[in-house]
């Protein structure tokens, strides 16, 4: 090997393939799952609902939009993909089953960025006992990844946002912020600041087992937070005619640990707490005597009355992120 | 009015919306369907599945490969990705219950396009009580649609591809080679000659309700012709371990109908008829003794051996459509 040796290629591009032959490479790395009756294959996969309902839930990510691959790896992004759908299954009390997922990839993609993503999603999905029982792939101009993500409510009511009362306790289960700050310090290209903070915001830890844990606690409403602890509040606020209040001080150690990130960039760590989306926490109601599961800790109160109070003040309303107008 | 009056305009821009807003335009006008049990709005819905076990499906839609926007209205792309996937829920003997839509949308596209493809989505789910019961939305370089659609089996085992035995009927539902001659119609500037072929290719009519009437009659083997007969029978010989034998006269009176179309373009109807795509049909294998449900006519025969065969001979084999090298 010499000087002149061109760095490592990254395999054949996507338009060297033909489909059936992006599929065999695809298809043996994604998961069955436990509860799949017919596999990928023919027309439409077939998915057991031993309660006799299911749960469904559709999300996407454009690149651009929601990652950039000079960022992402296509493992991150499949590992994402998942995670933000799973989280929306757990939010209901639900148990994730099934996921299909609709690919749309340009042709100058490696086909090695397209198996990183079907590593990413079996990775998500794979302790789960979740399958990936379907999905599409299509040329186009930018990847889309949208996933559908199915799950089993086994015989428990669903868990709304619309289910907060007066006295409840609320509570949070999983991190609130990191994502915000690992994008943050990812834009201001300070990565070396805090690794772990970006990695929290490429491949987000949703705490899935904790949803379903809720609902047989007595949750009585809960939802994923994806867009903001206050934005995501405020929607079971107005869902539930509820005020809720937070106690800032229950995300102390939330904030501590953005601290070394927030200093180097001059922001405020509790802004990244109390706005960040994309951390895909719980936030749940529990009526008054349910014993709280492990993976929640109080963050708050239920009241009668409407919007969102942080230590006894309203909060501003949350900045929206719009995702048209960019 | 003058002549100086500029032309009705198209409305507000995506861009020009929230994203609220615009869910506030579209939810409306989707069907709730049947089978919802909690519909859009919490972080996933609910529906119903009677039967135990569910049947799901993703295809996707992508401007300028799928469609193209100046000749497909909102309403065609919206009715289009509903019936690619309900016939393939169709095409495992099932009976479609709920879809969910992720779409992609630049923001220059007219709020009126985005209503049009929620007003195609709810005409085509209305009719067969499919709830739409969930989406997502984002801005993007292009229009994307994908769609997933779930389906109840009604207590039948599904239809695979894979039952078909020799000795069976084999028979067609639906229209063969219209979307094909449409296309080609379009392609050479010449909708004129025959709109009705034009509208088979951007508003393909499917023979959903003769999936389930299929699995009840004791169907072994069906599929979705979505990618011309010769190839989807193809792909039944394939996974059956049979022969199929087509009977080029059974198709003739599909023939006849693209005659105009044919004699115009110089094209060869039959190529249309055995290798066009996107008609949306069903085709499948009966044992001796079912009597056929009035939507399906035979078209050929189930035979030990291997491939297609058309009129006695080999089929050539068809031409594969690739979605990555364009």
């Amino acid at each position: 090997m010499t000087a002149d040796t061109p760095p490592a290629s990254d395999g054949p591009l996507v338009r060297e393939l033909s489909e059936d032959g992006l599929l065999a490479r695809i298809l043996p790395l994604l998961p069955r799952g436990e509860q799949t009756l017919v596999p990928p294959g023919d027309d439409a996969a077939v998915v057991a609902a031993p309660d006799g309902r299911f749960v469904v839930t559709t999300d996407v990510l454009v690149e651009d939009r929601h990652f950039r691959r000079a960022w992402s790896s296509g493992q991150d992004v499949g590992r994402r993909a998942a995670v933000q759908n799973l989280a929306d299954v757990a939010a209901m009390g639900a148990s994730p089953t099934s996921l299909v997922a609709a690919l749309v990839i340009p042709g100058d993609l490696p086909v090695s960025w397209v198996e990183g993503l079907a590593r990413g999603l079996a990775a998500e999905c794979l302790p789960l006992g979740v399958g990936v029982v379907g999905g599409d792939l299509s040329g186009g101009p930018a990847v889309v990844v949208a996933v559908t993500a199915h799950g089993d409510l086994g015989g428990r009511a669903p868990v709304l946002r619309s289910g907060a009362r007066a006295g409840d306790l609320l509570a949070h289960a999983g991190v609130a912020g990191r994502s915000a700050a690992g994008l943050a310090l990812l834009e201001a290209g300070r990565a070396d600041v805090d690794p772990e903070l970006v990695a929290a915001h490429l491949r987000p830890v949703a705490p899935v087992a904790a949803g379903p844990e809720a609902a047989s606690a007595g949750a009585s409403a809960m939802l994923d937070v994806s867009d903001g602890l206050l934005r995501d509040a405020g929607r079971m606020a107005r869902a539930s005619g509820v005020r809720i209040e937070l106690d800032s001080a229950a995300f102390r150690q939330d904030q501590e640990r953005l601290r070394a990130a927030a200093d180097t960039l001059g922001a405020v760590a509790q802004r990244w707490v109390l706005d960040g989306g994309e951390d895909h926490g719980l936030l749940a109601a529990f009526p008054p005597g349910c014993a709280l599961p492990d993976a929640f800790r109080p963050v708050g109160r239920v009241r009668a009355g409407a919007g969102v109070h942080v230590d006894g003040e309203p909060a501003p309303a949350a900045s929206g992120w719009d995702h048209f107008a960019g």
